[in-house]
């Protein structure tokens, strides 16, 4: 019996990763660039024994059915790799509620490649690991280097992320507002797979060198100004294929709406913050951890922000 | 002295303009397509005498500067075509308010076109009008035409708006929502000039044919579901734009999203009602006659709707 338990935060995209050229490996249609989340994170612990079949086990459920299949073929990745054939029972955990507005598979999966590739007696490199998290969940590559992250598009071979900067290179902060949903969520399981349906996916597609080059410039040299322009505008060219996909995607509620607006009303008035919103209806804000108590105040006077959570620039996935 | 006094309706658009290849000119970068709104005109005499000046007056207010210059660069073109020197009064008046949700402009530049030429004497074809309109506001060539109308791209020559359905083709209405705007409206003036510092804008454009087409078949063929899927994600495409160009222009406010979400769940339940927003936060559902109380109805209660405009199908512009 060989057991391991690791940890890993998710991360908050700042270029944004929507659309595979490989659907099966997760290989993403353009690159993308993140950030870890500080103080949030999944822990995963991975046993392998002479169980019979694979199990999960989140947040205390049994989980069976997709959510195990997916996990299993993590499993078969790392067997394949170590040479073993034992089966594996697999216990994680979120600090995170579901439904605040962070994607718990980026930092699962990530938690789960490094769980169970060193269980299995793998000693992987931070590139083997990325690709490896990347077949669980595209966005789980960008949860295992630390700080500010890049993940590249390309082969199975070199579609993994890395740091661009260290957790202290910036002291940013995400303050994450949840906002209430008056109306049904649209589902995102098929996203990914329509977005090639969209008339503007394309040119998204081609000026995503762009965006990526002003972003990573914008967060080598902490230029704010910069920050906030590409990583709104990137998120609102993400929904913008998203809404005029087919079927369309519209995951934005009227709270989103507004906390757009009084976001660039506040930075007109000198704070610094920015919006950028997931495949949800929740906006994360990114500001300077100076500015961060003013920010969250401020979101909380807003109608329709229900909750505000905070977190900072997160470290590399790591053992326990 | 001679005079004329014409009438014409405002248009919405179903697929929209916004570009220009010649601003100067107001050549469109694509082809769009609209309805006339019934009931809802504007109302322009203008008398060629022999004052000094041009003057203008809307709605009882004497109006000087820009907006005199743009009415007297119309008279200019009609007094080179009729070879008449004389300065002409001009005096307007709209039956619906300003800030309703309604483009005045098109309504305005269709009548003083019409207006202008009758009363120099010129008895110019419905191309030849609709050109001539064109030159004071783009979507004002669309409000010459009467019924459902399409407007082409080209040069100065052929870039003129015709009718491709009657009036009495399609007894659609539009409820237009007048929302409430919590933040200050975007400006819209630069709008058309800053299209193209969107990276989604030359997307916009080579998919403007397709959209072109499925609109148009939709409309000749009474077909809802396919015109209602074309308007929305024609109008969700022209506000990508808007929203990723340089600066961004953000229309919509909460109330225009929480519309969109409410349009589709009531389709979804059998009612045929589409959304389309222009260079505002108002949005206009469109819907079958039949069922257009009960849509006016539902957009009331809707928290953030104002009030509703409800307007059918109009005529072409015409003399009095």
């Amino acid at each position: 019996m060989t057991t391991a338990t690791a940890q890993a935060n998710p991360n908050i995209a700042f270029i944004k990763y929507w659309g595979n050229h490989d659907q099966a490996l997760r290989l993403p249609a353009n690159g993308s660039i993140s950030m870890n989340l500080d103080g949030l994170f999944t822990r995963t612990t991975v046993t392998f024994d002479s169980s019979k079949w694979d199990s999960l086990k989140i947040n205390e459920y049994d989980v069976q059915g997709k959510g195990l299949e997916r996990v299993s073929r993590i499993l078969d990745l790392v067997r394949d790799m170590a040479k073993i054939e034992n089966r594996a029972r697999v216990v994680s955990e979120n600090n995170f509620p579901a439904g605040a507005g962070i994607a718990s598979s980026a930092a699962a999966f990530a938690a789960l490649a490094l769980a169970a590739s060193t269980a299995a007696g793998l000693n992987l490199t931070e590139p083997e690991l990325s690709r490896l998290a990347r077949r669980g969940s595209g966005s789980a590559s960008r949860s295992i280097p630390g700080g500010f992250v890049e993940w590249q598009a390309g082969s199975d071979e070199d579609s993994h992320a890395f740091s661009i900067a260290p957790p202290d290179h910036w002291d940013l902060v995400d303050c994450v507002a949840i906002v209430s949903a008056a109306h049904k969520k649209t589902g995102s399981t098929e996203g990914h797979a329509i977005a090639d349906t969209s008339p503007l996916q394309s040119a998204r597609l081609g000026d995503a060198p762009r965006r990526l080059e002003i972003c990573r410039q914008a967060i080598l040299n902490r230029d704010f100004d910069s920050f906030a322009h590409i990583i709104e505008q990137d998120s609102d060219i993400m929904h913008a294929v998203m809404m005029t996909s087919n079927p369309p995607l519209m995951y934005w509620q009227p709270a989103t709406v507004d906390i757009f607006h009084a976001v660039r009303e506040w930075r007109e008035s000198g704070l610094s913050a920015a919006y950028t919103v997931d495949a949800g209806a929740n906006v994360h804000v990114l500001c300077k951890r100076a500015q961060a108590r003013d920010v969250e105040k401020r979101l909380r006077g807003l109608p329709g922000v229900n909750d505000v959570l905070v977190a900072g620039v997160g470290g590399p996935a790591r053992i326990l």
